[in-house]
């Protein structure tokens, strides 16, 4: 399962430590062999927590234990495995959560619905319980205030790269940080968190004030990364705010002033570990940029932008290089969103190809072709009808993708 | 662009002539060379026609034509061709319809608006009408009752293989004929009768009730299979009954009981030709079918088929002959239909793998592998909630495709 990194991919930033963050990652040996596959995050007393989960309707079990100890918004430990997604795997999976949660309260000294949970990886098998239980104790003992790049390897499946970002943001007079790490590559889907992402702040934020952020920064990144239409199971973002850093006390209301900064220095985390999954996208490429303009709505425009992303015979031509505007033309008609064939626009790269319906006669081909042999291709789709607009991306689809899932449990 | 025939091929059926109809398939020349690429029907007077069409936003000018046509009900002719759609061609597309209803009317002595037009291939470029109407005067003058063959290769893209079914039915005392052809192996997608599919019968059914069968017979077969998701903005099923049988009138309403029998010869044809779809999928090693029961409608069932018919990481799992059920499960779960995972069961080749919501301790993993291998593969999810069960087809998703699709314009 060792492919190579993908053409994409971008290098791991300095992570900073986040003051109330911990974090520790070992060999706990539940399916790889010879790299770290579990992660321990301790968090300060008092850390406020926000969650944003998958919406398929099987989600694994530790997306049903996060759903309930959210209730509570606080958070003092995350413990994450890569290789098994304990999903499907009835009560011998609500059985792992159980113990994994009163297993490690009882290690940090907090209560079970304190700890979060969070597997990926194949689904349908028994989880070893008792192998991950076996490396809680040890991952405790290495607890580290600046293991981010190690965790941000540890929850890797067949993510060819890791995946991190951070930012400062102001709050009143003071500064805070984000430092953010996801994993995600196939079974990436529309209309929901995707994958495992995990950000910590050292802000003090009540937690429904973060839930709201982390809402809206969802909708705005994940929410709008697709590889292959398939909703996984196991999808979970958490936001940790310890509440280290000194500012003025955030309202659990009328925040909205007071949180500007941070609400931009969250959304550019989300929206750039989400980037980063679709450039991690199983067999990726090329990063696919759709841009819908003129559509009835946002809404209108996001589902139409989707319908294109998703279209494997959309993206098969971008993995042949060919600007095959027919196929979009085609996706935005498939998505059932109101549009008029004959006010349709398309641009590649900047290029208008098709205008009102009809392809540009005489257009100039030269810097579509040399567009699509870029690492980066960009689609615009004009609809002609209205004012609503949405950009999502994906990757395209190539014979890399057939290679990693026809074979992904042998 | 010429593939090696699918290794899920039927051999073409023998197909008798139907009394009215004629056929002529010519080389036209308008994008292949060295084949036959445009095919005229002539109909008897007083042929009834039905159609079902596409449902995507931007349909190719040619669907337009027949939506308009069938207003009357009655058919005189039918002209085909192959490698270019005339989609998203504008004015030039409507006058390419105009003038080649205008031309084939006056050749076979009919009006153009009982001239009914199909076009698949290439999107987005203009049809060389000139190049198409040049040919038709060949194509009238080679008219003749047998070429049924003929005609179910001249209306091949990427087709590998010629599909056609033909089947009989009693009318009262007497025996009806009912023979059909079809194209498609991309751009295959749910919820709409699916690419080109021409049948023809000697029964006399008045226009109405001819749709109502059609209408059924299609959500009952093209509706049910897919190969990418992908909408075809050309999809065109055409019924054209000629009325040369002599058998009892049938009444416009109350005609249940009388074409029970047609009902079910025409539901086979539309069936045969469907699956063959499926079987000449781009790329397709295994036809696989998926089976839904216990949803809480045929509905719901039949979304939730269709998501898993849909799901590249199933298709991908199926290529490399990987019964990977939690796969399966997932694709039920995005369907956003009512399910339940703790009451999901799950069956490969008969074999049950899971129930009730997590595998089967031990069971016998032997005929589920030698099943992956075979050419077929049967999939059955039962969701445990109610009585609606659905069937659909669609086959695996393989290099091939990614080879076809790259590649399609170059």
């Amino acid at each position: 399962m060792a492919y190579p990194p993908s053409p994409l991919a971008l290098p791991l930033p300095e992570m900073p430590a986040i003051a109330g963050v911990e974090i520790a990652s070992v060999a706990a040996g539940i399916r790889y062999k010879g790299r770290e596959d579990m992660t321990v995050f301790r968090f300060a007393p008092g850390t406020a927590v926000a969650g944003v989960f998958t919406r398929n309707k099987c989600p694994g079990a530790p997306v049903d234990w996060c759903r309930a100890a959210l209730a509570n918004g606080k958070a003092r430990a995350l413990v994450v495995n890569a290789g098994n997604s304990n999903v499907f795997t009835g009560r011998a999976g609500r059985e792992t959560c159980e113990r994994t949660a009163k297993d490690a309260a009882a290690l940090i000294g907090c209560k079970p619905r304190e700890v979060f949970i969070a597997s990926t990886g194949v689904i349908g098998e028994r989880l070893p319980t008792d192998t991950l239980l076996a490396a809680l104790p040890r991952a405790v003992e290495s607890l580290a205030a600046d293991a981010w790049p190690a965790a941000a390897r540890a929850i890797m499946t067949t993510d060819t790269f890791p995946k991190g970002a951070t930012r400062t943001a102001r709050i009143g007079d003071s500064t805070v940080t984000l430092c953010g790490i996801a994993k995600g590559s196939g079974m990436i889907a529309p209309d929901m968190a995707t994958m495992l992402s995990f950000i910590a702040t050292d802000a003090k934020i009540p937690a429904p004030v973060l839930q709201g952020l982390l809402k809206k920064g969802c909708d705005a990144s994940f929410n709008c990364v697709t590889v292959d239409s398939d909703t996984s199971t196991s999808d979970t973002v958490l936001l940790f705010a310890t509440g280290q850093a000194r500012h003025p006390r955030v309202p659990a209301e009328g925040a909205a002033t007071m949180l500007k900064d941070f609400r931009r220095a969250l959304g550019e985390v989300l929206h750039d570990l989400a980037l980063m999954v679709a450039r991690d996208g199983e067999g990726a490429q090329k990063l696919i940029t759709v841009n819908v303009t003129g559509a009835v709505s946002a809404r209108s425009a996001h589902r139409i932008a989707m319908c294109i992303a998703n279209s494997p015979l959309v993206k098969t031509a971008i993995a042949g290089e060919d600007a095959n505007w027919g196929r979009i033309v085609m996706a935005v008609g498939k998505a059932g969103e109101p549009a008029d064939r004959d006010l349709l626009s398309v641009a590649v790269g900047g290029t208008w190809m098709a205008r009102e319906g009809g392809v540009i006669p005489g257009y100039d081909e030269t810097p579509v072709v040399a567009h699509m042999k870029g690492r980066e291709v960009e689609i615009t789709v004009d609809i002609g009808l209205g004012r609503g607009r949405a950009t999502v991306w994906t990757c395209d689809l190539t014979h890399g993708y057939i290679d990693i899932n026809g074979s992904y449990r042998s």
